[in-house]
C-alpha cells in the first residue's frame, strides 16, 4: 500500500518536484533578465513562498487582502503585490494596517478604487504603490486601451497617498506580440505625460516558457507552475513527472468490470474541467477515465478496470490551485517518503 | 447598499426560507407516511440539523465519518446514517468510537467493507446496523442486482458485531417505478432468505416531490432541499423565492457596457454547472449571464450591464451544497435583516 500512514482522500505535495519547478523557472527568467513574482494562489503556503524568494523571486503576488495577511503571518515575506481592485472600508482599513507590516503594491482599473485607496493612505508615511491593470485581451478586469491606462496613471499620480508605479496585465494565452505592443504603447503614452513606468507586470503559467517574448515586462507573476497539473500537461508546458500535486485516493467499490468508485469527489478534485475530458489523470493508469464526480465519490471507467477494493491510486487533478483550496492541510512527501501534514494557511481567504 | 455590515464575497443563508423548506417537505412526507432523514452535506450546520429533527426528521445522513463527528460535536443529534463504504483502520476506529456516542448505521456494497466493520465491532456491546447499498440505476456505488443484495444481506447478518437492517439507494432521477420494482424484488428475496428488512432508504432532492412514488421506501434522505439552488429551480422543484442560499458580491470593475466583474469566482461559486449555462442566477437581474469564473473573479455579461463599481448583487448558485463547503462561515439573515456569522462546522470533512 502506498503511504499507509496517510488516510484518504489526501492532497500530496512532492517537495522535490515543487522545488525543481521553482528553480527551473527562476533560472529561465534570470537568463532573460525578467524578475519572478510568484502567485501564492496555487500553494497558499508561507513555506513555499519563502522557498520561491530564496530561489530569487522579488516578492509574492496575492489576489485578496486576507491572502496577504495569511501569507505574511509567519514573517519572512516582505514584498506583496495584490492584483485586485480593493473596494470597501473593511478591506481598505485592513490593507492600510498591512502596509505598516510589509512593502505593498496594488492595482486599479477605475476611479472608485483609486479614490478609496487614496482616502485610506492620504495620511500614510509612505505612499502606496499602485499599478494600472490593463486588459491586453483576456477580457477580465483592466482598462481597455493604452489611452485609458495613461489617464488612470495620471489620476493615481495626482491622488494624495498614492504613487503610480506601473502596469499590470493578466494576458491572453499565446498572444505575446499583441501584449507587447499594447504595453509598449501604454508605456510610451504614460511617459509622454511625464510619468515613469517602473514596473510592468505580466504573468500566467500557460505562457511561462514564452515569458521573454514580452520583453517590455519587468516581472512575471506565476502560480500553477509550482505544482503543475493536468491542464498544463495537456498544453505541453510540463510532463507528468513535473506534477508535484496528486490526490491520494482509495477504491471503495468495484461494482462492475469496467467501473470503480473512489473516495474523492468534487470536494477534493473539484469540478474544474479547463476544457479537458474527465477529472484527472490516474498515475500509472492512463487507460482510466475519471468520468464523474459527486461530492464524495469519483467514478472511474476503463475497458478493464482491474482494481480491488482498498487499492490506492494517485490522481493528478485538472487544476492544482483549486484543489489546495479544498483541504485544511496537505501532506508533504519526497518521492515515496511521507514527511507530514502542513496546514494550508491561506485556504479559503476570499475577502 | 444591501447588508452593509457584511464584507463580500459572503454566503448568505435566509433562515426564514430554510425553515419553510424544512417544514414543507416534512409535511409532504408525513402525509405519505415516509420518514425524513436529512443529508447534512448541504448545510453542514448542527444548528439546522437540529431544526430538521425538531420538524420531525428521524435522524441525519452523513457521507463521511468526519462529517458525523463534526455534526454530533454539539450534542442534540443522536441518530446518524453514514451512507458510505467505510474502509481502513483509521476510519473504522473512529467509527467505533463514534458508535459509543450516538446511534449509528452504515452501508456496504462489498465483502471487504463488511469484513472491516465486523473486525472493529465484533466486541461492541450493540451490533452495528448495516444497510446494503443498491444500485437501482444511478451507476455509482451499490450491488447491481436484487440477488446480490440478498447475498450481501446474508453475509452481513452472519458477521459478528453486525446486524443487517435494510437497503439504501441513491436512485436515478425520474425512474420511480424502476426503483420501486428493484427494491421490492430485493426485499422479497431477502425475506425469503429468512431476514427482516426494517429500513429502505431512498433519497435525492431532484425526486423529492415524487418520494411517495417509491412506496416501499421507509425513509427519504434529502440534502439540497434545505437551501435549494439554481439547478433545482431549473428542474421546477422550487422557485427563486424558495432559495435560502445566495452569494453576496460586489462589482469591482465595469470595463465595458456589456461586461462587469464581481469579487466572487470559483472559490465561492464553484465550477459546478450541473448541465446549466452560466454559474448562477443574479437576483433581480435575469438578463445577466454569470459567464466565466476564475478563482477570485466572476465575469457578468448582459446587453446593457448597467452596473456601477461598488454595487452589490446576490447570486443564487447552480449547486448550493458545494458552495457552503468553500467558506469557513456563512452569514445568517432573515429577509433584509443580518443576524451574524455561523461557522460551517462540517466544512471540508472528507475523511
Amino acid at each position: 500500500m502506498i503511504f499507509p500512514e496517510i488516510d484518504t482522500p489526501a492532497v500530496l505535495i512532492d517537495l522535490d518536484i515543487a522545488e525543481a519547478n521553482i528553480d527551473r523557472f527562476q533560472v529561465h527568467c534570470s537568463k532573460h533578465g525578467l524578475a519572478v513574482r510568484p502567485h501564492i494562489k496555487t500553494h497558499k503556503l508561507p513555506m513555499l513562498a519563502k522557498r520561491q524568494l530564496q530561489a530569487g523571486a522579488i516578492g509574492i503576488t496575492c489576489q485578496k487582502v486576507s491572502e496577504a495577511e495569511a501569507m505574511i503571518s509567519e514573517g519572512g515575506i516582505d514584498d506583496v503585490l495584490i492584483t485586485y481592485n480593493i473596494l470597501g472600508d473593511a478591506k481598505l482599513s485592513r490593507l492600510r494596517a498591512l502596509s505598516e507590516r510589509t512593502r505593498l503594491s496594488v492595482v486599479a482599473d477605475n476611479h472608485e478604487t483609486i479614490n478609496g485607496l487614496s482616502r485610506f493612505f492620504a495620511d500614510a508615511s509612505e505612499p502606496l504603490s499602485v499599478l494600472v491593470e490593463c486588459d491586453t485581451g483576456a477580457a477580465r478586469c483592466g482598462v481597455t486601451s493604452p489611452e485609458q491606462a495613461r489617464a488612470l496613471a495620471r489620476y493615481i499620480s495626482d491622488k494624495p497617498g498614492l504613487s503610480f508605479c506601473g502596469l499590470m496585465t493578466y494576458p491572453p494565452v499565446g498572444q505575446e506580440d499583441a501584449v507587447q505592443n499594447w504595453l509598449r504603447t501604454a508605456k510610451a503614452e504614460i511617459e509622454k505625460a511625464g510619468l515613469t513606468v517602473d514596473v510592468i507586470s505580466n504573468g500566467g503559467s500557460p505562457g511561462m516558457w514564452q515569458a521573454q517574448d514580452v520583453p517590455i515586462a519587468t516581472e512575471y507573476r506565476i502560480g500553477t507552475y509550482v505544482y503543475n497539473d493536468r491542464s498544463l500537461q495537456a498544453r505541453g508546458i510540463c510532463t507528468w513527472d513535473d506534477c508535484a500535486l496528486s490526490v491520494l485516493v482509495t477504491v471503495i467499490s468495484v461494482p462492475a468490470n469496467d467501473r470503480a468508485v473512489i473516495d474523492a469527489g468534487s470536494k477534493v478534485l473539484t469540478s474544474d474541467l479547463l476544457g479537458l475530458e474527465g477529472h484527472g489523470h490516474v498515475m500509472g493508469r492512463p487507460d482510466i477515465l475519471v468520468d464523474g464526480l459527486s461530492e464524495e465519490h469519483g467514478v472511474l471507467r476503463a475497458e478493464n478496470i482491474n482494481l480491488k477494493i482498498g487499492d490506492r491510486l494517485r490522481i493528478i487533478p485538472n487544476h492544482a490551485c483549486v484543489v489546495t483550496n479544498m483541504v485544511d492541510q496537505i501532506e508533504t512527501i519526497r518521492g515515496n517518503r511521507a514527511l507530514g501534514a502542513v496546514p494550508v494557511v491561506a485556504r479559503g481567504k476570499v475577502l
